[in-house]
């Protein structure tokens, strides 16, 4: 018998050679429809895999991350085992899980797939599937797995065991596909119930434009249908909703050959969003305290060598510049030149909490390829700032934090995130994780607690926490149900040493502040392009760049529809009249298009009564106002920043 | 006979060989003492040298600048005579006029200078300037020029005379002192009445840390005493006004050898004072009808080819990151950049004039030994904006950008200002500039025309302007007298082409813009060292960092004290309490030397009537206020700007 622990602390004991699945059907039946895998002392496996020794246990489902990672995974098989049967003689590269879905990368010789292709494959990966094919574990030696590619004539599976050592390959058998394979997978093929091949794409072999173009299937399957048919719906939307589209619509950013890729320039439009982002910013940080500082984007290569970014970090780093017999790097990070701050004055307890806040801008290198509109970019604004207080101040600054956070989640509408937040391992200490044992355990104690107490969802990561202390890193979910990173809350019991960072105690003793890293906001670039689509474009009005469009019949009411203008500028409104010599039914039209908040119709009656016809997009007519009516009602949303409805 | 013109378009004929002081003598005696050289035919001359041809004549004074620079030059060769007569045997390298004074370089062996020595050189150089020698210009062959410094055994000058060719080297002589020298000098030595020696110095001959070390002194002198007194009492207050100093004492900035030099690190207090004054901006911007934008910091050599500042201005940019097979530059300057904007969407006539400002962060290379606090750095926030108009709209453009500026020098209390207009040269079109003859003649005219009508004082100066069109550079003094070059302000008739820069006219053709480069508040680094001089650090409440400071008298008027301070930030102030168990005399004395604007002294009789004991730094006490009536008063100061009376 073997002693199984699971994760609410019990402890049950089992035959040898038990199975993850088996443990499951012992339950329920109904659990073990669930299980896809298993995590054995923290390994995710084959739920179906024998156990051999004591362990602790937790069976993985769809809820679980790893659990969708090990079903999309299979699906990547089983797509696979459809192109051969379709396309005898294929060869295959790798097949992962991604985020969302899975590819495979394939060498179909001189055939090119069609929509028609991808169409047959699911109708194939359909059948194959209802055959509830075992996904059947196979260790076998390397001579044997060489000699199984050779005769198969896959010269990128035998390129993949030239780096693999005797004893630790595993092939997968599903019906009558074999693949060289690490594993885990789910029990057998017919878990997967809803299948969507959505796109073909070229990949060079390992990334190498020198090397052969593969064709990339990428797909997405779910466990039953309604969930793909939302994820169709989601992905739809999300289309009308592609930020590099309404960016370009909207003007809000763009980008140029001879500046560089992964470089926007904020057009005039977009500006006006990235000042009222950091005017909220600003207001919200000096509330809590925040003292604001301004740093250079560069600094000498001695600064990053005493924050350890360089060596390590420099692949992310921008190459250097090199001056005078020094090499100078554009910053990919504000921290250091913030340390610099809190040191160029001796600070005593009575100056802490010390919180200094910047938009700094960074720069990152991203390759080409993995650069994506304003999602994926090699200049950041972020919302950055440092917290630097004393153990006894940690709970209560990180609590603040968090409650900023969020109060920006309910400013913008986002209502569904989570904080994940990942702590540090105590077998790697002095290793992965500097040595603090005591200020870890209390760190991640109340970091724990604040999430608790504050009703913030989260969840917990073994062994992910940074070098130098446990981090948060805060998901977010647009308003289509797309999920997003936005931002890293990191804890510090590092740098401060490394930078001789120090405080005069009450004691008159010195002593090393904690430093807590934090950016609700993220950077301007992805949180834009992160609102683009969860507004689709509709911005709430205290966001948008054009406020108002007014609407004049015709240009006799150019003197009351210039008093209206004037009115609404004098309150900081941001307004503009359609001049043109156009009908009425195209100006309403064309303004509602460009997604204007407001419309102000104006013609003889209104004028008469010195009223205002006024229009809400995508609401229609609201009816008649007085002027000042108007006025308070927008000036009383944007010092609201009320969101849309 | 020839004919000599005036500035005035008077032409009077005059013998042959006349001097420029003969033709003063022959307007009055008065004016002939008050003449230091002569502009003839745009050329500066001595104003004792015959004229033989007809000429376009110049009289110059100490009201000049190059009539200044005679005078200083003249008196670097004073000096040397001094020194020679003193210290026989000395070598001498160099001796030009300085923006305020003369320094000469020499080579005087073992012998070390000491103040005193200067207090003899001064003592000598007033006896020889009253001895009034005459300086006497002669044309020398080049191989009399050797002999002469072979001789003598001047290393330094034989150096000169290699790289001058023979026909075009002159000497000066007065006294007993001769010099190789191009001139001009002004009549005689008479002309020096008051004379300060400021400052001894190494320099390392030709600049080179690998040649020898020179001695250089400083010098200034005047054509009379009271000006040397004003100017040494300016130079004193300037000591104590010393903006890295204050900058230090105020928290505005820091710097850090981790950084890298010229590359300041904003304080919280700096950094105050830069968004009071970018908010400034904006609204100013705002309101004048132009739009913002945020450009990266970085961009490839493409777009710094097509612009021209590579290689021309290779020297003066940071060296370049090379990524990806590509360089990428640390931008110098904003424009390329806000004429991709420019370009980014179609324009029509309807959208311009097209105005779009960016605080826009740059990075200039100045070599090491040029830097000096804020006023030379290597980091510049540039007030920066680009207009982009037709060319009748160009001078009500220009019109309201000078406009821009008087706002801001009434808002600074900057009393005294000259823009500086620098023109073309018609002969060298094509050449030294753009060939545009017909957009030179029209934009000039209506530079000019802006500036006379405005009244704003103005000089010009001949064959200065950029390449691509005429400009100005605004020059300011601090309020204790002292000469800034603030910003500059540039018409630009060529990048439009070289950036394809186009507009859809009414008639539907197309044409390229005319640009207007302009930057009213220069640099944050320049403006702010500027204004913590101008203000003695003593920032008009608006600008202040902090602009309240409580001062209560004992923890008992705690809550009280804790009243006001929140009636005071729930309006905006930026204010603190004086908690410490101090005496009011201390507390009262340390916020005066904080250069805190108000001080609210807090007691008994203030709690029980809801006053406040207001101070006013470096005025005293404004006696009992009610906490709203301060508040009211405040309140206005700040939202008006006031500046310091």
């Amino acid at each position: 018998m073997i002693n199984i622990s699971f994760p609410d602390g019990a402890v049950r004991q089992y035959e040898n050679g038990v199975s993850a699945l088996d443990i499951a059907k012992s339950i329920s039946e109904g659990l073990a429809r669930k299980v896809l895998a298993a995590s054995v002392n923290g390994q995710v496996w084959d739920a179906t895999r024998p156990i051999y020794n004591d362990a602790a246990l937790k069976l993985l489902t769809w809820d679980d991350a790893d659990g969708k990672s090990t079903f999309w995974h299979s699906s990547a098989h089983l797509m696979a085992e459809a192109v051969e049967s379709l396309f005898p003689g294929v060869k295959f590269w790798v097949g992962p899980a991604l985020d969302k879905g899975f590819y495979y990368d394939m060498d179909l010789g001189d055939k090119k797939l069609s929509e028609e292709d991808l169409a047959k494959l699911e109708k194939k990966m359909n059948e194959l599937a209802k055959q509830g094919s075992i996904y059947i574990r196979k260790e076998i030696p390397k001579a044997e797995a060489i000699a199984y590619f050779a005769e198969k004539g896959d010269e990128y599976k035998l390129d993949l065991l030239n780096n693999l050592n005797d004893g630790e390959i595993t092939f997968y058998t599903q019906g009558n596909f074999t693949d060289l394979c690490r594993g885990p997978h789910i029990p057998n093929t017919s878990f997967i119930k809803a299948i969507k091949l959505t796109n073909i794409a070229g990949a060079y072999w390992k990334g190498d434009e020198k090397n052969k173009q593969l064709t990339r299937v990428y797909g997405v399957t779910f466990p039953n249908q309604k969930e793909l048919d939302e994820y169709l719906l989601m992905l739809e939307e999300a289309k009308k909703r592609d930020h590099r589209k309404l960016g370009k619509e909207l003007g809000i950013y763009t980008m140029d050959d001879d500046v560089g890729q992964g470089l926007p320039l904020w057009m005039p439009n977009g500006t006006i969003i990235i000042e009222e982002l950091e005017k909220l910013a600003k207001e919200t940080e000096s509330a809590a305290g925040y003292k604001r500082v301004v740093t250079p984007h560069i600094a000498k290569e001695s600064m990053y060598l005493t924050s350890g970014h360089l060596p390590y970090y420099a692949d992310s780093m921008f190459p250097p510049m090199e001056m005078d017999g020094e090499k100078y790097y554009l910053k990919a990070m504000n921290c250091p030149h913030h340390h610099k701050i809190f040191a160029a004055e001796p600070k005593s307890y009575r100056d802490l909490p010390y919180r200094i806040a910047e938009y700094g801008t960074c720069y990152r290198y991203e390759q080409s390829g993995e650069l994506f509109g304003l999602m994926r970019v090699r200049c950041l604004h972020m919302n950055d700032a440092h917290i630097y207080c004393t153990k006894e101040q940690f709970f209560q600054e990180f609590k603040a934090v968090n409650d900023m956070y969020l109060k920006y989640f309910k400013i913008f509408g986002i209502e569904k995130y989570v904080m994940r937040l990942s702590l540090h391992n105590p077998e790697k200490l002095g290793q992965k994780y500097v040595n603090e044992p005591e200020l870890w355990k209390e760190t991640e104690e109340m970091v724990r607690k604040v999430l608790i107490e504050t009703g913030t969802p989260f969840i917990e990561v073994q062994d992910e926490a940074a070098f130098y202390g446990p981090k948060i890193d805060v998901q977010i979910w647009s308003a289509i149900g797309r999920e997003f990173t936005l931002a890293t809350n990191q804890v510090d019991f590092n740098s401060g040493r490394k930078f001789k960072l120090e405080y005069t105690t009450q004691n008159n003793d010195s002593d090393v502040p904690l430093i807590i890293h934090r950016a609700p906001l993220g950077t301007h670039e992805r949180f834009i392009g992160f609102l683009l689509e969860h507004y689709a474009g509709k911005f709430p009005v205290w966001l948008a760049p054009l406020q108002v469009k007014i609407l004049p019949i015709s240009e006799k009411f150019a003197v009351y529809t210039d008093h209206v203008l004037r009115a609404l500028q004098n309150k900081g409104v941001r307004v503009e009249i359609d001049e043109r010599n156009e009908k009425i039914g195209k100006k309403i039209r064309e303004a509602e298009l460009s997604r204007v908040p407001y419309m102000l119709v104006i013609g003889e009656k209104e004028m008469n009564e010195n009223r205002l016809s006024v229009r809400r997009q995508g609401k229609g007519d609201l009816g008649s106002q007085s002027v000042d009516e108007f006025i308070n009602t927008i000036v009383d949303e944007i010092e609201q920043r009320k969101t849309v409805e």
